[in-house]
């Protein structure tokens, strides 16, 4: 899968989660602290998530696969694009980088290392655009990965742009990255409370694209063949 | 064409065009409730819908396509890019995808499932604005699938970034899509009276940019000759 | 140069240039009616026209060079790009195509199709900010078609989105550009006496990239030679 | 390393600088003569300097490297990508250019050519911010390279629009372009008593990158050879 031992890949996966929560959380706060306008508030955050998505993906890409998602890396086992083995190393790497991402936000925008996210994101319409947004995510990686390789980081950066504003949930889209996110009382924070319903949906949305996937992606032998029969 | 069969072509279809108007429905709301300003409004719904055409287009358009859109595979029906045994299940594909779309986006904001516009859309003006950005749409996708196959996602979501913001209309120049956006009482909408007027300018757009190009994208093979004869 | 004849590179400036400047003039339109804020209305205006930028010069580019600036042309035509002979009539292709691109907008705005811009831009620091801002644009140009050919489209459209912001004129950067927004009383517009302040540092932006060019992107052979010998 | 004789490196790194700065600064002082909210004049700021940034690198990273950066040399003196005689006169042409760059900015809206700046950047936060923004852009130019070398200006250009959000000092990152910034007293300033500080931190990080690098982009080849050995 890659020429990388497992250790730097453990660091490619938590590095490259932490600048990822890091992005999120202290751009929320940024914007947040610049401007009472909450749409203006949710572009800053949308260009310097969607930025640093296409970056991280593509340096760290080629050591680790950079999944930096448990949903994605949880697809990536049981489709043997990543070894069984690998797979808690990953989910721990992950969620380590992800609240280290959160502390290095505190401390540059000097916060408390961790608190308690106050917001409230519950109910169908969250749920339901959480498993929205996770379909899509791993939708798009899995079409990506076949289809046009080199272009998935950029695919993933600009979907997440479109999903941040296509979601009532603003597209968390990632169990780790949840969890951090849980850990700061800013824009882009969630109640811890708040976590397992989120947590269900993005799996489910997750499932439900590699099903779709699995069918959709492979083309259809029997009828194409009948159909070249004809011409 | 493809190697693809019909029914993950179809599918294919349907999926792009739902995931499409969710993304502008989802969005226009999302930037609604987020801003009094109108021109940030727009420019969230600009942000995601050209984020998502590349994307979408990118990992779609090798199993069908990635037309989403009748006005273009009209036009690909004509100039034998699409079968035409195909056209009309194209058709329903999108159109049925473009319901489904504008359903999941209020589901996932919580809205009723469908409601009438009552978003005034109508007159020379906004015709004019259609017809022109249908014109474009079809030129870039002819031009581009000549010159520069790989970057066509590209440039419709670019242009489509910039016709949002040229043209008076926002640059619907697409009538499965408007049919879809009749259906949501939100900032995309359109009233369902006044879809015909858009269906007819861009049919109009699209033929007048196909007859263009027939002959533009071209090379003039005497005149070109008779200079090389010169050299 | 190209493969296509005459009429069809003539027809290529026109049309690129009236979408260019439709989009200069109804993007600058449609922003300046939806906020009151300043800021945002530009940001409109430059996400727009960067966008449309990339689009026109990747499509039309392989029928004519996709050049839709005659202090553009000039420099081709100067280095030998452009065949002499075809300078007067690209030059009179891009006016033509600047005037229909502001009716254009006028049309899709429901404005009156032509008006006299009232909007003053004079003075040595508008005059200053035109020169820098046409020298970077034709230096892009000049490097990029050099040492990647591909990117050039997306150089210019990346060069003129900063340049938008970075210039006290929000860079004109292009006389039949200029010409044609003297003819829009809003947003982009600029009073026809000013015009000439212009035109003059436009010229003298492009000659000076041009010399500068000359020398900086040809290797220096003998020093380079000399610092291989001590290797 | 490039073909090109030391005096056009040198006015590539300079012309270079000059550009990045202009940009930086009259961007800054466009954005904030528009609009009265702070998050979009930094917005503003952004995409023009995320723009530029990948049109400069692309042009003259050919030429001299495009370094544009004396924390970014150095790192490249140190890992014998830069001749450590050619290390001299890069930082020199970089704070040159750096310096032209503020002078050009000003004139092109009419301020006096230099003043020194008293906005206040200081304290423990912000030389965090710093040291993560430069740590991360040494990371993402040295990962680059080796991974997808003809990315590299978009990397810069994504990874600063992004740094500009998620750090509290809006990432400098340049100790040349500090020291220019502190010859204006707009947006983008910051006061001179307050450069040593961002010049230690950004050294720091970018040397904690070269280190991590070091170790994460080379594969661990003996764990490898085991872990294939196994198969």
């Amino acid at each position: 899968m890659t020429r990388f031992d497992l250790p730097r890949r453990l660091v490619a996966e938590g590095l490259g989660t932490a600048m990822l929560v890091a992005t999120v959380v202290g751009s929320g706060v940024m914007a947040a602290s610049l401007t009472q306008d909450v749409g203006l508030t949710l572009l800053g955050n949308t260009l310097a998530t969607g930025a640093i998505l296409v970056v991280l993906i593509t340096i760290l890409g080629p050591i680790s696969g950079a999944q930096f998602n448990p949903a994605v890396s949880l697809i990536f086992a049981i489709s043997r694009k990543l070894p069984k083995r690998d797979f808690g190393g990953y989910i721990l790497a992950q969620i380590a980088g992800g609240v280290a991402g959160t502390i290095a936000a505190h401390l540059m925008f000097g916060l408390p290392l961790v608190e308690m996210s106050s917001k409230a994101r519950t109910g169908g319409a969250q749920w339901f655009s959480e498993g929205v947004a996770t379909f899509g995510l791993v939708a798009v990686i899995l079409a990506g990965i076949k289809f046009e390789q080199r272009a998935v980081p950029w695919l993933v950066g600009l979907y997440i742009t479109a999903a941040y504003w296509f979601t009532a949930s603003t597209s968390f889209a990632n169990p780790a990255v949840a969890l951090a996110r849980s850990l700061t009382d800013t824009f882009s924070g969630i109640r811890p409370v708040d976590l397992p319903g989120f947590w269900l949906a993005e799996i489910a949305g997750a499932v439900a694209a590699l099903i779709l996937c699995t069918w959709l992606l492979r083309p259809g032998a029997t009828s194409t063949a009948s159909s070249e029969a004809k011409l």
